[in-house]
């Protein structure tokens, strides 16, 4: 067994995008690389998806006489200068081993570890331009929340990354509020980082890919661990066990509990959307405090229940059940996100939810109301319409096929 | 096998107690033994503490001609003049077939059904007034949340009826604010009820009684089946099974889920408080969702661990991560209940949570508090303090030990 002594080389850690939550990661990194020296290199790249920003005359960064002050500036520039994101994560200090670079290409050189944390819908153009600009043996961690559902199957963003860039690729999910983990207020999360047993010390030739088409998802299906021609990590960095990716994220006020299960942890953050809607509504109806623990406890078991069905054995019950990426994702996003308000304003206007998001979200779109669509429309293709009876109800409630106030007969347990 | 169409007897079930929570559950045994005609008797005796009541001129039912309204009435009297509790559930309205009885002994004669919904301090002394004065073939539901903790173990109040009257006692325990199940607003329940096998259909003379010493528990136990000389139930009633049990409870608005794991049931009512304080503390500090999310995520493994760790194979860990009881009650203490708000008072106020329930509580105890001393004081026996870091640093916060500040330090696992 390779020692931690034996490793002269020290990983190199990327993150790959800098919105809110982006930032955020960036800062809990770079904390955390100073931390654990032998380990990980002191700086920490941040990918900046270079725009112009003009330092508004009430931020307490603003100095008429600073050339920063002067019309629009670079938005990595003023990361760099100001170790802030006044854009994206304003009023938060940012260490200053944080180094915004517009250059996705430079960002990611050389870099071993890669912190993904874009919009979904970026992924694929994103991946096409990382292609051959990152090293072989390089790993990722997805940040990104939520899962490609469609009637073709199911897609984890951490799979599809690893697919497109032929790297191992886990996920990180939880009951987390950006800014308020920018903060330093506690908070938990999950990071499930399993690769196959190549990524052990050094190369392992016999150890072939075990399978080379990746794009949908069916049971018995091992998620994230198939993409093909894995690269081994040489021997000369210290292994990226769990003990090490968790001193990556881990900060006194942002607790981490490393899994296995990335399908769990990914499915967590997609279905728990769905659940809040159903929250939202027995909010809206005013039924009170019962109506929405019921609903997101069944809630829950139809994401234990989903888990089983679609993923089989890799998909544990406990990550939904015990874990922050699922029953603690439930609790946040029912008890004030933007789904459930959103729900529950639909009830209380007597509108439907489509106007609510017209009328509130600036051309925003909930994350809920189409992952309800889409599990739906996978549903219908695999015949277990009547097996997920809340996620069906949400989806009837959408399409204006049912009422709120139907959801308890809905969801009953037929004998 | 006995069938349904063999039983010539109908099970009479009477309500032991009249408060808020148990004359919300005479309104929903009442209405289910009516669409059960041949499992259940139509009257649904209620055992009322007497007491003299003054009906309100502000009451709907005032009326200064009828003579109910010339000066205090017997609370069981006008409970049956006017299908209502007008002083523990004003405005309910009680089906016809619930009869308020002032006479304890008289409302369990023959009653092969008990449903307890007392507080907790009275059992021992209401269980003496019964001995004697029940069919020894009767059965226990038992509604009291809770369970009896100290230094000298823990004692179920299901075993402690059960016990004291030598008959089989389950219990309910659920996300249940009752006054919002007696509005008919949605709400969901836990049942647990497994008595020993001599309860299956006919006596069962070698059957002998597992033990008859049934204070206190220690692991490996079987809680809820070991009361002495149990009876079988006569051939001639319809079997106390799930199915027939679940009819006795289960409304369109008030779901149950049936569970064997009495333990579990009855921890989970308690230890929830605990974590309400908590859950309290997070919120008087601004913390925000993600940490009440994360202490209550927590809270819940804490609950599973205790009933692993003092009840064996016996608590199931899916009672507390899958049951109304369980998850769906910690969700609802959380939110609002009483150990949650005065906990929070107490940050925000900088008092102690002893001087909160003094100011706002007129007398009343939070059950929170004694149950987080009384936790404590066994664990500590137990030489397991450091083994349930949240419920000691609730007890070490409401002790002045500890500062809320310290909650994600104290319960951050040491590796």
């Amino acid at each position: 067994m390779a020692t931690l002594s034996a490793a002269s080389k020290k990983h190199k850690v990327t993150i790959v995008g800098s919105g809110n939550w982006g930032t955020t990661m960036a800062k809990i990194v770079a904390e955390n690389v100073k931390s654990h020296p032998s380990l990980f290199e002191e700086t920490v790249q941040m990918w900046v998806y270079e725009e112009e920003v003009t330092i508004d005359p009430k931020s307490r960064h603003y100095d008429p006489n600073s050339p920063l002050c002067q019309g629009p500036q670079k938005l990595s520039q003023l990361v760099n200068k100001l170790h802030e994101n006044i854009k994206y994560l304003p009023n938060i200090s940012l260490p200053e081993n944080v180094v915004g670079n517009p250059s996705l290409e430079d960002a990611v050189q050389d870099s071993t570890v890669l912190v993904f944390v874009i919009p979904h819908q970026f992924i694929g153009r994103i991946c096409d331009r990382l292609k051959g600009k990152i090293v072989p043996y390089a790993r990722g961690i997805s940040c990104i929340k939520g899962v490609d559902v469609s009637d073709k199957g199911i897609r984890l963003f951490c799979e599809a990354i690893g697919h497109q860039l032929g790297i191992y690729c886990g996920a990180l999910s939880g009951a987390n509020i950006a800014t308020e983990i920018a903060q330093g207020k506690y908070s938990e999360t999950t990071v499930a980082y399993d690769p196959p047993p190549i990524d052990s010390r050094g190369p392992s030739p016999t150890e072939s890919p075990r399978e080379s088409e990746v794009d949908l998802i069916s049971p018995s299906k091992e998620p994230g661990r198939r993409s093909a021609k894995l690269s081994a990590l040489p021997i000369d960095y210290p292994p990226l066990s769990h003990e090490n990716v968790k001193k990556l994220f881990h900060r006194p006020y942002f607790h981490v509990r490393m899994v296995s299960d990335v399908a769990g942890v990914s499915l967590g953050g997609a279905l728990k959307n769905v659940v809040a809607l159903a929250a939202g509504f027995m909010d809206g109806l005013g039924w009170g405090d019962n109506a929405k623990a019921a609903v997101m406890r069944v809630g829950l078991l139809e994401m234990v229940k989903f888990g089983r069905c679609f993923f089989g054995e890799t998909a544990k019950p406990e990550t939904f059940t015990e874990e922050s990426c699922g029953m603690a994702d439930v609790v946040t996003s029912c008890m004030g996100g933007r789904n459930f308000r959103c729900a529950r304003m639909a009830i209380e206007r007597g509108q439907s939810v489509y106007e609510v998001e017209q009328a509130e979200l600036n051309g925003q779109k909930l994350q809920g109301t189409s992952t309800a669509y889409e599990v739906h429309s996978f549903l219908k293709n695999e015949g277990m319409v009547e097996d997920f009876p809340l996620f069906t109800a949400v989806y009837d409630i959408l399409e204006g096929k049912a009422k709120p106030e139907q959801i308890p007969d809905l969801i009953e347990p037929r004998d």
